[in-house]
């Protein structure tokens, strides 16, 4: 089938890139560093957004949506923020095309460029924070709990399907309160949001943190992120929420009349994760056959492959699975029967393990004979012979067991990897040849977490939000520290 | 409260605008001809969409997503396309900013012009025809059925809130065919599902029809239409799908082996709607008191508001109203309990009136010992004491009957508007002193549409799909014609 992939061991990225493109979930297009997104990936990241969707619901935000364009000058009222934005952005200059003198073409109509020219959201502070103004008066406006979901444009130099794109897709939550506390607990609890999706829906575990100083978001006080890590070794930033303090208030203005009756800058929060969460999920579960998808996020759950050798066969299971689809679809399991004739079932046995769907059920004459099914699991690739009594509940079950046992896997593996080290050769050692999260004390220096930096490619991923009190030595300048960090290579 | 609204009769145009933003719907941006849709239009519009994807789905029919940004030359190899298009797009001309020399401000980095100039999509056919060539290869692939929720741009001169503006949001569907039959089968039935939903949701009575040449989709050899009209007498389109044939096919070189095994190009449509519809539904049920909004696309279908004197009464309202209210979400309801201290009953009133909520209970101590609640319809503006017994039942089957009782009002209106005229001089009278639908004879021509479009500003809403077999003459040459079809002015 043409499909066979590079082995993890041989080659991480090579398998990585492979997958995504063989599993039907994204391609290059023709623009560069931007990607399609297929309907297989697509349906993934449907399931994302309306979890991410109902929990940010429940947290009281609700969904608005802001221009693509930002003009120029907005990005300048913010001063860090313009630094870490504006240089790697699509510019629009113009707003009409004509025909080329030559007949032959188009081209740019000189006599349509802007006097301001517009930026595409990298981020969309500056153009929600412009409207926030007109928002907020009073403290009766407060908290305002605002969500987009969009796209956005970076322009990355070295893209990867989902892991970074020129343009990706997200949600960007804006936020603005009464009191610097408030914001605090706003950016902390969605942090804890993301951390539950991760854990709970796509079976990821993170390490709750706060980022360094030099890893903050360009006009944040203080970003808190979740950490990911992956098969390979190497860490993922998975979502991050930032306590931008006042800083946007002040560059727009927004001030509020207090309950006592005063004038104050209110207190902003912003958040987001991306597709680069697909990314992030398909290298934490998937193996040298394919995808393996969590149940909670899988398209399909279950699928049902008929074993027939004429026509006769083919109707009698095709009798017999009706009846079971609309009982497994009753029950809330997301099922396909896939009795095309123009595929054999082990093309199709193939095509659905390259695709991660969790459960496989296989049904042929001695099946319906014996009142049996053989069912399979992705994740362990195990198979059983099973009664078709309760099929239902023992397919419901299994569903729970595999998103569980992913999860456990995962956190087993990540944790295996959290390396406690204690001096520099240690760091590198480990490092280059095992991988992982180096937990290590460091002496709270840009300095030295830039030098570190350079010679091992490491970076501090975060500043984990449980870290013990813990007299120690900076693993690079022997300066005092009073706790450990993760430092690891990052995607 | 500031919040009085120009009334339709005054004036509609500018009832239309107040009403958007006093109702908080949309507003304007900074950005020229942009919007900011707010939380509680946003809210709406995610109704919609979650049914529209639905009946997507229900239809076959797969989402993905393509890039916002498509190359220059992709325009050039459709012809009447680019045409359509390209003229007034927003340029992509350079990919950085720096620092200017005066450190003041950050301008263009004219060292990062993009070799080819990128266009944001005012529409997705070019990209999506790019990767359906690397889609489709045989028969088995099709037919390839796949929609796209996104935004676009079109650099419109004059804009209004939802009914034109640079940017918007909507959905479009690009499909392919083994044949023509196919094709047009498919491009019939989505105008189908825009005709049901528009009707069975926003509660909006819609006609059917063709689109003359000259109204045509660039690119398509047919466009089916659904054509509403609004309370000024003005018609709307408000969903269009287009038959396209091969043209795209043979633009993007797409073809496919037959079962026979021979190569053919495959046959296409596309298919759209558009945040525009958030204003037709605006003007085809509002009012001069604010929003009218059908229960089914209303976030809040019951708002409750408590009547009271003094503490200890609202914490005996708040008691019984809590149980109402899950009993209510348990059936279903979206409901509202606004028991803030902020703000007075009658200010609740007007401001729930403004925003279109269908149904209003009012609750105080009398009714408390009555057993019983004051019952308010937006649409009837009527009120009635009702019994607490059966509340829920009472509500859910207002909900329908209100549903129903918008869609049977903007019916009649909408007949009552649908003129037969057989001469230019009516034609013209009618027109100006009556307005809505003129069902005139037609000869068939562009030349005799365009003469009346620059006499009239009417153009060819659509030849109805129903229309029957006539014999008549050209209300404007006198030329044979064999069927009606329908005039307006159009927004």
């Amino acid at each position: 089938m043409g499909k066979k992939l590079t082995k993890r061991g041989e080659d991480y990225s090579k398998w990585y890139n492979e997958l995504v493109i063989k599993a039907d979930l994204a391609e290059n297009s023709g623009v560069r560093g931007m990607m399609v997104i297929k309907p297989y990936g697509y349906a993934i990241w449907e399931k994302m957004q309306a979890e991410l969707d109902r929990m940010f619901k429940e947290t009281g935000h609700e969904n608005a949506y802001f221009p693509l364009l930002i003009p120029k000058s907005y990005f300048n009222k913010e001063a860090s923020h313009v630094d870490g934005f504006a240089k790697e952005c699509a510019v629009v200059t113009h707003y009409r095309l004509k025909n080329s003198d030559d007949g032959k073409g188009i081209v740019v109509d000189e006599s349509a460029k802007l006097e301001e020219e517009l930026i595409i959201r990298p981020t969309s502070e500056t153009i929600i924070w412009d409207s926030f103004k007109k928002w907020i008066q009073s403290y009766r406006d407060l908290p305002l709990l605002i969500n987009q979901w969009s796209n956005v444009v970076r322009w990355e130099m070295r893209t990867r399907l989902f892991l970074r794109t020129a343009e990706f897709l997200w949600q960007e939550g804006h936020t603005a309160h009464e009191t610097k506390q408030e914001a605090i607990d706003e950016t902390r609890k969605m942090q804890g949001v993301y951390a539950e999706f991760a854990e709970n829906y796509m079976a990821m575990p993170v390490i709750k943190g706060t980022k360094t100083e030099s890893e903050r978001f360009a006009g944040a006080l203080d970003t808190y992120t979740i950490e990911a890590l992956m098969q390979d070794g190497k860490a993922l930033q998975a979502g991050t929420s930032h306590f931008l303090g006042q800083n946007f208030a002040k560059a727009f203005d927004v001030k509020y009349t207090t309950k006592e009756g005063k004038q104050d800058y209110v207190w902003a929060t912003s958040w987001g994760v991306s597709t680069r969460l697909m990314g992030a999920l398909v290298m934490t579960h998937s193996d040298d056959f394919g995808l393996v998808l969590p149940p909670k996020l899988a398209p399909i759950q279950l699928v049902i492959v008929p074993i027939y050798r004429n026509d006769e066969q083919l109707e009698e299971i095709n009798t017999k699975v009706e009846t079971l689809v609309s009982k497994m679809k009753a029950q809330g399991v997301s099922v396909k029967y896939d009795n095309r004739t123009t595929q054999k079932p082990g093309w199709k046995f193939a095509e659905y393990e390259l695709k991660g769907v969790p459960l496989r059920i296989a049904i042929g004459p001695r099946d319906i004979e014996n009142n049996t099914v053989e069912l399979a699991r992705r994740d362990t690739l195990s198979k059983e012979i099973v009664s078709q009594e309760n099929l239902v509940k023992t397919v419901v079950s299994l569903l729970d067991e595999i998103q569980e046992n992913l999860f456990k896997k995962a956190l087993n593996f990540r944790n295996e990897l959290i390396n406690e080290v204690n001096d520099f050769d240690e760091f590198k050692d480990v490092l280059e040849n095992k991988g992982g999260f180096i937990s290590a004390h460091w002496d709270g220096t840009s300095e030295t977490e830039d030098k570190i930096k350079n010679m091992t490619k490491a970076t501090i991923r975060c500043i984990p939000l449980n870290a013990a009190d813990e007299e120690g030595l900076c693993v690079l300048t022997g300066a005092k520290s009073s706790r450990r960090v993760l430092f690891a290579k990052a995607y």
